[in-house]
């Protein structure tokens, strides 16, 4: 009998890839290794034409998206990228001028968050299909994984959520190209990961899957729940534009749909108050959102608490 | 004006690239860097469905050839593989019981080279593409690149040329589906890139792309070519039977064609005396096929020497 990974779902397809090997796989936005004092990082993230890249957004936009989510890994974990590597498969009817757009994309990310390109590799393929390939570093206690939390901690986000799906929903419902461009639009929060490791964060994790996906996957790990408080939420203004006139609500612009690889993260309430003055000096914003407490996780919303149920998209469905 | 990739060819193609980066990109199997007294090696190989995977090979040897062949990056510059991540990008209508094969397959090569998996990216996409990141490390002093050979070094090989050639011939014209399997049948000479390397090998690479195409390549960084003498090649017992049953000349088989992912490397006269010793105490067979020297690359044949002109195939064309 033929069963297709379509009948399986993206988490039952890498959990069944884990079972195979005797490593106990890291659930954390990089894998690592200890090198003396400090860790080596490493992370890989695919994206696929038929998946990740709308039609006609600029190729340089699609490369600096590659380097930016992989990196996102990296400053998750409150490294520092040090090189990149790339593995292209490209179509033979792709046009030359569309791939140098891509890599001058990669180098325009790589450059402002000085991360070497090392090499890669290129090989032929029906679909355009690029992995980036991610190494960085980070002091061995100074590495944020996603089960250091603990209750009572304070749950925070940096800057603001919701563009991308409002970008991808302008991008689906009106056909707009500067949606789709804004879907793609990502920055790998590198400085805002180091400061937050720096000043005692206990877990952190990117936001490439959602808020509600990212506290599912968090207290499969710890078993511990989220209050989230809606109203602290930092909207961004093109999510209250899309709210507005596309009728998407705002919880399912800043809390279901992902993209945003904005950092999730928690910290002693003894510690927050540092690193929020840090952030202030650093000029960049932190947000309160909630707590971590035991149980299961809840919004508070028009002052009752709600039971949040995962609806993140998964792939291969 | 569009150019596709097509007409422009892989080496113009990944040069196109290289130039949009600050960084000389290295002409090594491997990209490295410096961590105190060693070298950490990384490297990627990717391979598609359309490219190089045969219809109905037992999808085991598909996982153990991705394994093998990113290991045998590590092997050509006498390194230790220590990790290796996948990316995947998957068709959501594949057959999950294939994808568990590959991955066993994945997890045989990796057992038998005391590899450890730690992790990877899982992605939908309408081909199978899957790429192998391999980790390795090598002493400082034993790192084996391609650009130490002097004139007089001897040339030697691993083990025997041609079988997989000959595998890729019995496949094509006979549609044999053992000859596809033989195509994919690989192993990284991890042991025999650690004893040479100790042993002042100048210069290493694998076969990957054969070896008229690697001494080509070898030249455009050293500018030093090669006399090879046609009847020292050690040919394959499938590679005389495939030279005898379709008429495939053993030339194209052993050096125009590539695939053995044997290692190719070149020493000094005064060791590789001692070097043969090892490699007999060690139970792996080396063979010296030829000899480093100025000017162009010369095949010496049935007492004449003849020019060799690089007819590697090259993708995107």
């Amino acid at each position: 009998m033929m069963m297709m990974l379509s009948e399986l779902g993206e988490r039952n397809i890498i959990n069944n890839i884990r079972k195979i090997y005797d490593y106990k796989w890291v659930d954390d936005d990089c894998s690592y290794f200890l090198e003396k004092n400090k860790y080596i990082l490493i992370t890989v993230d695919s994206i696929s034409k038929s998946m990740h890249i709308p039609d006609h957004v600029d190729p340089v936009k699609v490369g600096y998206f590659l380097a930016a989510i992989t990196l996102s890994d990296i400053a998750a974990m409150g490294g520092i990228p040090r090189y990149f590597m790339s593995a292209l498969t490209l179509p033979k009817n792709m046009d030359t001028k569309d791939l140098k757009k891509i890599e001058i994309g990669i180098a325009k990310c790589l450059d402002k968050y000085n991360t070497m390109m090392i090499g890669g590799d290129c090989k032929e393929g029906t679909e355009l299909v690029m992995s980036g390939i991610g190494i960085g570093e980070v002091n061995k206690k100074r590495i944020l994984k996603r089960d250091g939390m603990k209750v009572g901690d304070i749950l925070c986000v940096t800057n603001y959520l919701g563009k991308n799906s409002a970008g991808y929903y302008l991008w689906k419902l009106k056909n707009s190209k500067d949606g789709a461009e804004k879907l793609l639009e990502v920055e790998p929060r590198i400085e805002e990961g180091l400061i937050i490791s720096r000043h005692g964060a206990t877990a952190a994790m990117d936001l490439s899957d959602g808020i509600y996906s990212s506290i599912s996957q968090l207290k499969k790990i710890t078993g511990l729940g989220f209050l989230i408080d809606f109203s602290k939420i930092p909207v961004s203004p093109l999510a209250k534009k899309v709210n507005e006139e596309l009728g998407i609500s705002i919880e399912e612009l800043t809390l279901n749909y992902g993209g945003d690889y904005e950092l999730l993260f928690t910290i002693p309430p003894e510690k927050w108050i540092t690193l929020k003055k840090a952030s202030e000096k650093n000029n960049f914003k932190l947000t309160e959102i909630g707590r971590v407490k035991k149980g299961r996780n809840l919004l508070l919303k028009d002052g009752k608490e709600h039971e949040i149920k995962e609806r993140g998209y998964e792939h291969f469905t």
